[in-house]
């Protein structure tokens, strides 16, 4: 089972947006048993999709389109299906209905010949009716290739694929698994780590692939296999992750990807009815981020203060403008204090705060480009790290965010052991 | 001059991370003048590299390939490169040197074998410096076809591009111009803006593609034209752009999409040496990160109060419980209260506050998901507005942060006035 996704826009390769849609596809397919060859993206141009479909017919199984679909002259996914297919456009009552009522309930107004085209669609294709927007998906097939279009706006492509497309891909194919198992690993470089696991890695299965996922700080290992037995091919990836635990166990810090971080310790001060707060300053909003995207957080996520400048520091956090004068506002001393001011504003059981210069020049401090400090203040006490992460700027701030997530949730499961 | 763009890497088709290199480089090249045709994500295996690899040869003039550059057994771009093109690994002495500091100075021990893997090099490329890794980047020329392979690690291959690629890139190619205009509307739909711009449309020279792209709360239109001379594009644009604000003037909110709103609102403050605080609930950080992602915020963006769980609106911004009790804490008054308080708190002439239900289930107030307060306090008052952004949890909070800046900017640019 073969799938390629297709992303139609000028805007991705004039580097005007950063193509989200293509990952969220690809973890559809891949979750639904379809080996992904390729991700592509292709202009607004007549010619450019027609390459597409003749390169892609009868040699995947499926394919996923975006784009190209709304109602102005720039969008010719839908004519140039039907003229690649030899189909003519006809108007779906149904898809009609929903674009008028969309109009006048939401837009006030009613439908104009433009909204109406959004209508119209091939004749042989089946329609996927899009409840959050004016473009219907539709389904081409074309001897053993289905291709499927989908409107580029990210919920309304969310909402199709969740909705309509998977129960129809559900019957009609069969039934195939991708399983993968990310091991994250902490305090070891990629080639440190191949060192260590080379005889393991030599011995396994050919059914097993394995991926090095290096990012600043951390390595991760992904384990992939795939087939039509799904208890079998997990378990044996299980025994494989045993193998591996008892060789670089010292190093790996979380067995589940799929609950990013946040997640894991939402859960975890969950269980426990405990709280948390933050003080930032060079994270600057972006560990806050962490937490409120998880829907539900309040329970246990109180709040962040992010005190960008030095002298907020002091009037909104109450850190002392002596600590701030004798060791300097990218110190141990001022990260302790952050985070047990938070802890105490907040009043909850846990704080990180977050102190460095990201670069990249040098700020209020005389501390190098790339210094950070994290602060973890817990029921029993407050401690602090300090880190070097170099440059650039992007990097620090990465780095930093990753590792005080880390920190705590070491702290997190140490209490609770 | 065209161009195709090529990431390596597993972890991407099965939507294991979002792509974000492709976009950089697609900008990049796109400012070099080259016309991207594709961008192309495919597996870590041999095969497809090398079907990739035949595909653009002679079709188009720079390809460049990201990834599969590490030193371990699952990366085989290198390997794949020199047996396509006929050629041989050989040491390079310069990278040897560098890996060899490398590893000695930031990891404090001796180059290991697998380390030196990463000075071999086919024998007939160009190397590129890479001087904040280990993996070099590649030129390898194959009749008018130039690949370039670079490292997957965003930072790594961005410091190659920037130092080393680019003036590469200068002396090898022709001058050749692509000019883009971003014009962001407000208030009006996709289809209706269409209707209103429709003979100006069908009048536009054939030089110049005119794109709609819709989101949440707002429609951008960009023209785009190429060419030689980039004065006499930049100018042909300009006069199209004129003739498009005297028709839709007044749905246009800026004509800048190079300079982000943050940043815009950073120079205006940064102008008038005037500052901003913030007070978030629903947009939890997203805001603050807006602000801090800018590099020299710190002179007017002091800083964010995020105040998630309701109690803390009371206990850390002082918003009144009475009011809270009596408005429901998603309410015109609490946003105005958090904003006034903000700007208090943080001693700043304006401030921007957010108070809503984003979804997916209601919170702590009655409020409908996707209702949305924004309060913004100004030198001179205080107000808010009412937005209902629908779902899902991902538009509402995004249509809030742009909704947030939009209120400010046009504050800013009234008070300028």
């Amino acid at each position: 089972m073969k799938a390629s996704i297709v992303t139609i826009g000028d805007e991705i390769l004039i580097g005007q947006i950063i193509d989200t849609n293509s990952a969220y596809i690809a973890k559809q397919l891949d979750e639904l048993g379809f080996k992904v060859i390729e991700s592509i993206s292709i202009s607004d141009d007549e010619q450019a999709i027609e390459n597409m479909l003749q390169r892609y017919q009868d040699t995947v199984d499926l394919v996923i389109i975006t784009g190209g679909l709304g109602p102005t002259k720039d969008d010719v996914t839908k004519k140039t299906l039907c003229k690649f297919f030899n189909d003519t456009l006809v108007e779906d009552q149904i898809v009609l209905k929903h674009v008028t009522y969309l109009l006048e309930e939401f837009y006030n107004r009613p439908i104009s010949e433009i909204n109406k085209q959004q209508a119209l669609v091939p004749s042989r294709c089946q329609v996927l009716f899009n409840k959050v927007g004016t473009a219907p998906g539709m389904i081409l097939q074309n001897n053993k290739t289905f291709f499927v279009s989908l409107p580029g706006v990210p919920f309304e492509m969310k909402y199709i694929i969740e909705n309509e497309l998977k129960p129809w891909v559900l019957t009609h194919f069969d039934s195939f698994y991708n399983v993968h198992q990310t091991i994250i690993t902490q305090g070891v470089g990629e080639s440190l780590l191949a060192e260590r696991i080379a005889t393991w890695e030599s011995n396994l299965p050919n059914t097993i692939k394995l991926a090095y996922l290096p990012s600043p700080g951390m390595v991760k290992l992904r384990l992939s296999s795939s087939g039509k037995n799904k208890q079998n091919i997990e378990q044996s990836i299980a025994n494989q992750v045993s193998m591996l635990a008892l060789i670089i166990g010292d190093c790996i810090i979380s067995y589940d990807e799929q609950l990013p971080l946040p997640n894991q310790i939402y859960l975890l001060l969950k269980s426990k009815k405990q709280t948390i707060a933050l003080a930032e300053s060079c994270t600057g909003g972006k560990l806050a981020t962490c937490f409120t995207e998880i829907p539900g957080i309040s329970y246990v996520f109180k709040g962040s203060i992010v005190t960008y400048a030095t002298d907020t520091k002091v009037t909104m956090l109450g850190v002392s403008q002596d600590t701030i004068l004798q060791e300097s506002v990218v110190s141990a001393a001022v990260a302790m204090e952050m985070a047990s001011q938070a802890k105490n504003k907040f009043q909850t059981d846990y704080a990180i705060a977050s102190t460095g210069n990201a670069g990249p020049s040098k700020g209020d401090s005389d501390a190098e480009v790339g210094t950070v400090y994290i602060g973890i203040a817990t029921p029993t006490g407050t401690f602090s790290e300090k880190f070097t992460f170099g440059t650039p700027r992007e990097k620090v701030i990465k780095s930093a965010v990753n590792k005080a997530l880390e920190l705590l949730y070491k702290e997190l499961i140490k209490i609770n052991d």
